[in-house]
């Protein structure tokens, strides 16, 4: 499934991106002084291998599951905290719930292994792919078997096959479980080659002896899983979460369908950053939203070459940059359309 | 009139900032976790002295003119673009057009004084507040004359007052005026102390040579005007432009009124400055939206104690970084507004 499933991705278009680059140098205006806004079109259409610049359809996964390091008291908050939240996103009371809204996304809330009950009937619509009643401790051995790995793949995977079929273009990447930002630095860690104590902050707000303890932690699970980076799917299991390998297939899965994916803060970055490792060619369909203040994020975010569109200093999860990320890119997608050129406005152009 | 309208503004109101920052750090986030998006709901709410959080209503202003400096050679553009541009502006084919639409801001655009004919008809919708054919250039005397700043201040007061009444809560700040940054550098480097050089830049693309001139043209207007920042009126006189004069009044008409007002790049910020060297109570109404590429920016804004929101290597103008400053603010507000608290969702609060 896994090899089968990297074989579909194919390079982005740079073609496209030269072409839309050619058209918004073509509009009233000096030429790139649009920055970042201009690169953003070119980069999504090189993703969709399309010039049009068609308004983007829009989907939020909020993939979430708990993880068995929770127990070494790397959180400030409990774990039950995880079933709690993925209640509110079913309940539409969550951050994340009112910044989709905001930008006219779709939201869908996965449950890829909660550990404690979820206080919801089925009709409250969160998609049971369940891979475990979370995950084990990494400091005693793997988190997942790989198996586990692959399965938690392939349910990402056919997340994004749906989204893609029923005409979705860019997926935001969103992600909640207590304990998931010490499985995201011990992945930034090997991937990245950078000391776990430089990849590792303070999560949800954890106090200066929780942060050593969880460093220590981090290194303990290095230490017992000896995990190669050569080897990204034995890395994944040892080490993530299964909301972190549903997004890997997720990441995969959209680029294998041309579909752009915005990654949010610190966890999704280091899922894109395990796809990437296991698809390079998958890189090229990321588009960056914030710069998280979790101090993993810039190295996992510069070794996939990936730059943030802002930063705003937040440190949330569940996808909360990408829809900002996305108004943006609905501008951008605009601008290409809508606006004049030099020639159809009547406006002297400088030349330069 | 000046001196009433100034006495008009009153301090924004810390008590709202207070209350918002209290009814975020209940709902179901770690507290502070929305960073900067938190601190932008703080402070709108705070200039409308309202913690209501209702969804602003917004406006783009576009203040265009001429200026005389631009006979020196200071810009990529012949003169002729500013009515080009005016007329692509109220043709709907300009970058700011594009933007302000998505995200439903009213666009309004106003002649503050361009060289050129219009070549539109007076039906076009091109608001007529011209106070001069151009302003004279500042290297051979003042650009204006305080009676002249004045009118100018006047109507950008009137707009806004105009647009208070029609229910507007935000106001971006937008501009067109080829050679204008030549005249905002003046301005910056005069009310903030920094050399001529430091805050001069390439404008809309000018090459090695032409910067050379463009600052020998800025440092022989400050030693034939011979600036008092004490004096901001006399200095926006001499060194100003009919726009940035329209937009100080509108800055200050808008604080008086109780309306949030998002800075766009360099002009505006300058002109921000200059309305904040007139009435420091100003200041707090004030948004950043994007960091210009304009070394000149970061000065202003760090005299205003102005944090842009983010940095996407715009130079444009027009106020076409604003439209996306009020993107994000839609959001913070619908976080205000719509996100449940701990309590209403029973999730456990970490205490933190």
């Amino acid at each position: 499934m896994l090899e089968s499933l990297i074989h579909k991705i194919e390079p982005v278009s740079t073609d496209v991106a030269a072409r839309v680059q050619a058209a918004l140098d073509n509009k009233t205006k000096p030429r790139g002084s649009l920055g970042r806004l201009e690169a953003l079109a070119c980069r999504y259409c090189a993703a969709r291998a399309s010039d049009a610049g068609l308004a983007p359809v829009k989907a939020v996964v909020v993939m979430a599951a708990d993880h068995g390091v929770a127990a070494e008291g790397v959180s400030a908050f409990p774990q039950e905290v995880t079933a709690q939240m993925v209640a509110n996103f079913a309940g539409g009371g969550a951050a994340i719930n009112t910044l989709a809204q905001q930008v006219g996304a779709e939201l869908l809330v996965v449950d890829m292994g909660v550990a404690h009950a979820l206080p919801l009937p089925p009709e409250a619509g969160v998609r049971d792919c369940r891979v475990g009643a979370g995950t084990a401790s990494m400091v005693h051995g793997p988190a997942m078997s790989e198996v586990q790995a692959l399965a938690a793949i392939e349910r990402g995977a056919a997340i994004a096959a749906e989204l893609a079929d029923g005409g979705t273009t860019v997926v935001g990447l969103g992600e909640m479980g207590i304990g998931n930002t010490t499985s995201a630095s011990a992945l930034t860690a090997v991937f990245t080659g950078v000391a776990v104590s430089d990849v590792t902050g303070r999560g949800t707000g954890i106090d200066d002896a929780a942060l050593v303890n969880k460093i220590a932690s981090i290194e303990a699970a290095l230490k017992i899983n000896a995990p190669d980076a050569s080897k990204p799917l034995a890395t994944l299991a040892a080490l993530g979460g299964f909301e972190i390998a549903g997004l890997v297939g997720l990441v995969l899965g959209c680029a294998a369908r041309r579909v752009a994916v915005v990654v949010d803060g610190f966890i999704t970055v280091a899922a894109a950053l395990t796809a990437v490792r296991l698809a390079p060619e998958a890189a090229g369909y990321l588009i960056g939203s914030h710069q998280s203040v979790e101090p993993g994020y810039v190295h996992a975010a510069r070794a996939l070459a990936l730059e943030p569109l802002f930063d705003l200093q937040m440190r949330l999860g569940e996808g909360s940059g990408t829809p900002l990320a996305m108004a943006m890119l609905d501008s951008a997608l605009a601008i290409l359309r809508d606006m004049a050129t030099f020639e159809s406005a009547q406006v002297s152009d400088s030349g330069k």
